[in-house]
């Protein structure tokens, strides 16, 4: 028990001691380790690697991030938070571009279209969302729970998109409505573009496009 | 050494003594461990569990095949047979029913819905395809060589059928267009009917069709 208490309170001071590192330099930290995941895979993050990359201390980087996985983690949550950024921004410029059912439709083959177009303009974080398995993430027992919040709250935003969606184009957004709009921009999408690690080029962005239209030219389910 | 040449020994005696079972009984196993599998998921598939679940001795199942690897690898090639052979053959007599751009377009169309038919048509091997990863089955360093290159043999099945279609649409089988092909007949089916653990109802299957058409109608790549 003396041990134990030995060892929090060294932790504790140590917490104190270390300098947080200011938000400007957990940016850069964020990038050393995308970067160092895109060109090595997720198992070469490590902190220590991160700190040889960076010549930012070990003690540091743990008093920034807690563990490992909340490096990972949060490195992730920046990705994926541009992602749904970028991508959101997108639906709302063309639903603000007019009204109607085309518009709509427009709508959701900009949203399917978002991972190439993410993968073009940010292309490090594009490819890191690839590299790591969000559902590895989030089984980590040393993900710390606010980040492990964090994530699952994207969960939230991307449906909430895909409502946005169906009710543009059907004006209803019940679990059935849903569930095509998800097979539009997230099934088609991942079937197209991401398997096989191809690059998205015009081919197969146009492919896409057209399996979104066509998907969405039929009755959804549950209309009589 | 002298060790090791007896073990040879008892092993070369026992798959003498112990009766090979014949090729029905094999079947009936075959049939056992995938209705195992299916059940209770492919790890459960052990020859223990298969010899209480048949009263077939462990000594009888490991010198049919060889070894657990053996054993479930060979119920994969036998379900995935079936599964090509079924898409081959409804390929087979679409392209047969006339002439013309429309009837290779519903080829594609069928060999797309090739995996709801089978499921509807013969649920435990659809379903036992699912429960296996066919690249661990590969890796597996049980697995005899005979096996490995039978599995092997039907990747090139599959890519004989999808150049047969690439003629069929385009009267091209270059790697453009023999890429469009495998995003009808792969990826679209498994982004649609396969994720998600979601049963094939009319609505997906429309949807999968309505998708195939649409990247169909499209110029493939490459041309001018």
């Amino acid at each position: 028990m003396a041990g134990i208490t030995a060892v929090t309170e060294q932790l504790l001071c140590y917490r104190l001691l270390v300098p947080r590192p200011r938000t400007h330099d957990l940016e850069q930290l964020l990038d050393a380790a995308e970067a160092l995941a895109v060109q090595s895979g997720a198992a070469a993050v490590t902190v220590r690697a991160l700190s040889e990359s960076t010549a930012v201390s070990n003690g540091a980087i743990y008093h920034a991030f807690g563990s490992r996985a909340g490096l990972v983690g949060r490195v992730w949550l920046r990705a994926a938070q541009r992602f749904l950024t970028a991508q959101r921004e997108a639906v709302e410029a063309t639903l603000d571009s007019g009204r109607g059912r085309d518009i709509a439709v427009e709508a959701v083959v900009v949203a399917a279209d978002a991972p190439a177009r993410f993968a073009l303009d940010q292309p490090l974080s594009g490819r890191f969302l690839l590299t790591v398995d969000r559902s590895e993430l989030l089984g980590d027992a040393d993900l710390p729970d606010d980040l492990a919040d964090e994530l699952r709250d994207l969960d939230q935003a991307l449906v909430d998109l895909f409502r946005t969606l169906a009710h543009a184009v059907w004006g209803r957004t019940d679990r059935q409505t849903v569930e095509v709009i998800r097979d539009c921009v997230v099934e088609l999408p991942t079937a197209l573009l991401l398997r096989g690690r191809r690059t998205a080029d015009a081919a197969v962005r146009e492919r896409l496009a057209a399996a979104v239209r066509a998907v969405l030219s039929l009755d959804p389910p549950g209309t009589n």
